[in-house]
């Protein structure tokens, strides 16, 4: 299997791009990474998407992208695994690479919220879970969660505020983000006293979805010095499914698809969780970050809180946690997070990640989740500088 | 680069399948293609499917699948590229294996349109073309096609008739298909006579959408005999695009997509187009079917009539054309096309085909277009027997 770097990116701010098309928005993406490169021409464009269909009305983005980029006749094609739409699509183009049947691919993810006007976006989130068992019966992304909210807390006797302390993070890191959303802090009574959406979580434990692009370009790891002077290896990456429904799972604060998916990944890395510098996760609402941190293994269980309260995910602590600011801040383009956590793990090995940059990061680890768990993705960067 | 093989598959009759759900309907093939098989463990889940977002409020259908088929915690994720859905989740499945991350890999195709009731299947369709420079202006799937067959039969005074004599063909091939959609004959007076949908095509012009499934599993080719006595090698693949509105094209009478994946599958597989002993090709209309011929290499440009009344796409002519019906009998299970097709091949090769068995197939070709010739993805099989 040929060892495949990433070469290049380019993010576009999460935001509500009311003024940019689909086409556009990706197209600024794939500027920024092919912008300050030497590559002349790509291969293939491998990417993720979720709500395209229901809200713009468009399928086939893969050619769509291909034709706006001008770089037909390549190969191109949607991966969609809901909210791990990015990070799916990175594996499909990481496959393509390592076969050794493409050399340059563009991969990242696409997501433009804002075209459905009087659309119910809502839905269209609400089919990364069960159509027929879970979504018929009412329930909601936020409602599935808040039941694993407090079942958390009742079951490891987690005081409501440490959530809160987690969100707060998030908007210090994603204050120092340019690519942010919601790039401003917050307290921990500014969580508190938010708006519930579904008890127990408030308006600030959930990310906010939003429009958002980001572009990578991979190749062999040997021609890698051909195309840039800085890149990374992706050293391991791997995805895992659970039940698609939260209600079929014997455990319910532990994601056995993050678990899994992270446990290949180490072992294709050959490293083990203490060896990860910095970590993108999926941090959709407070409690799915919380999980998370368990189960790729920076915390033990029921125990994030104390970390957290002695800084274990910043800087210097365990692992520096989320300095892009996470879903919570950097913002949530669903089927473009993944993209986005794998490029900004990238930029923070690359040395490009400004002031978000933990100092010498050299491993690095995005998490993305589709669905309430249902599917994961983890890839581990390695910096080659 | 490992070579891939397709060591068993699985197919549901097309068909209009209202008692079936979606993942009860994959789970049909899915399990037919495991269930003679020594196949004991699934890495990975690669599923093709364009509709499911819109008609069954599902997507996330990797995951849902993985789920069903209790093949969790595989991967999974769903590739998406239109009608060319089922042979693009083929090719992310071949570079899965062919590069060594995953050794047996179930790929495929769903689409279950009967889920629709009330909803619009012609604009969920519609989603395959540019959503803003043609879906909104009102064109819709079928009335591109009937512009590309006024010009086809302007440029090459093709009589009208030419193209009721393919459909003629394709039912008189379906009709021994027990998979087939619409398993009857028709005769020239049908086609012309039936109604108009967009002048010049009529009803029998024009391929059936339906639901259907279709499962093939693949592994390294030297551990294929560990699995199966019977099983072909994958020699050939490729994708290609063109741009997504066809107003943009210079030429409206060929598929550039097809022209450039046969000519990169062709070189991958060392083959040319006079090697090929069978070939499933992409007739969703009767215009499309014969430019495909002649994008293919298997007819000169406007002669597809002349070949075709000389029975030149029959068994023992140049190649047998679509013993499976083709789209406009077997039916056009959105996609899932690219699959059956894929299977269909596969079929002929390892003897199973029956009714529509073509005598001593070596080399079979399988072409499925996404769009309006957007895309295209070509896959080439040798028999391993």
């Amino acid at each position: 299997m040929r060892r495949v770097a990433i070469i290049n990116y380019g993010l576009t701010k999460v935001d509500k791009h009311w003024k940019k098309s689909l086409r556009g928005l990706f197209g600024d993406a794939a500027k920024a990474a092919l912008n300050n490169s030497k590559v002349t021409n790509l291969d293939a464009l491998i990417i993720g998407n979720m709500c395209a269909s229901d809200l713009s009305d468009q399928n086939n983005i893969g050619a769509l992208l291909a034709d706006y980029l001008c770089i037909t006749p390549a190969t191109a094609f949607r991966v969609e695994a809901a909210c791990g739409s990015g990070a799916a699509a990175v594996l499909a183009a990481y496959t393509a690479v390592a076969s050794g049947m493409y050399d340059v691919v563009m991969t990242g993810g696409i997501e433009k919220l804002s075209d459905g006007v009087g659309r119910d976006t809502t839905l269209s989130l609400g089919k990364a879970a069960d159509a027929e068992y879970e979504l018929f019966y009412g329930s909601s992304f936020v409602s599935l969660n808040a039941l694993l909210m407090n079942h958390y807390m009742h079951i490891h006797h987690t005081p409501r505020d440490a959530f809160a302390d987690f969100a707060v993070l998030m908007h210090k890191n994603g204050s120092k983000n340019p690519y942010a959303q919601l790039p401003f802090e917050i307290t921990r009574e500014m969580v508190l006293r938010s708006d519930k959406i579904a008890d127990p979580i408030t308006l600030y434990d959930c990310a906010p979805v939003g429009d958002g692009a980001a572009a990578l370009i991979l190749c062999p790891l040997e021609e890698a010095s051909k195309y840039s002077d800085n890149y990374v290896e992706i050293s391991g990456l791997a995805g895992a499914t659970d039940t698609i429904n939260v209600s079929s799972r014997s455990d319910l604060l532990s994601f056995n698809s993050t678990v899994i998916a992270a446990d290949r990944a180490y072992k294709m890395a050959k490293i083990t969780p203490r060896d990860v510098d910095v970590a993108e996760i999926h941090d959709t609402f407070t409690i799915t970050g919380a999980i998370s941190l368990e189960d790729l293994g920076f915390s033990e269980k029921g125990k994030f809180n104390k970390l957290l309260a002695e800084g274990a995910f910043e800087p210097g602590g365990i692992v520096a946690v989320n300095p892009s600011g996470g879903l919570k801040s950097r913002g949530h383009p669903v089927g473009a997070t993944g993209a986005y956590q794998i490029v900004e793990v990238a930029m923070q090995l690359m040395g490009d990640a400004g002031k978000t940059q933990v100092p010498d990061a050299e491993i690095g680890l995005a998490q993305n989740i589709g669905g309430s768990g249902s599917s994961t993705f983890v890839t581990i960067l390695r910096r080659s500088r």
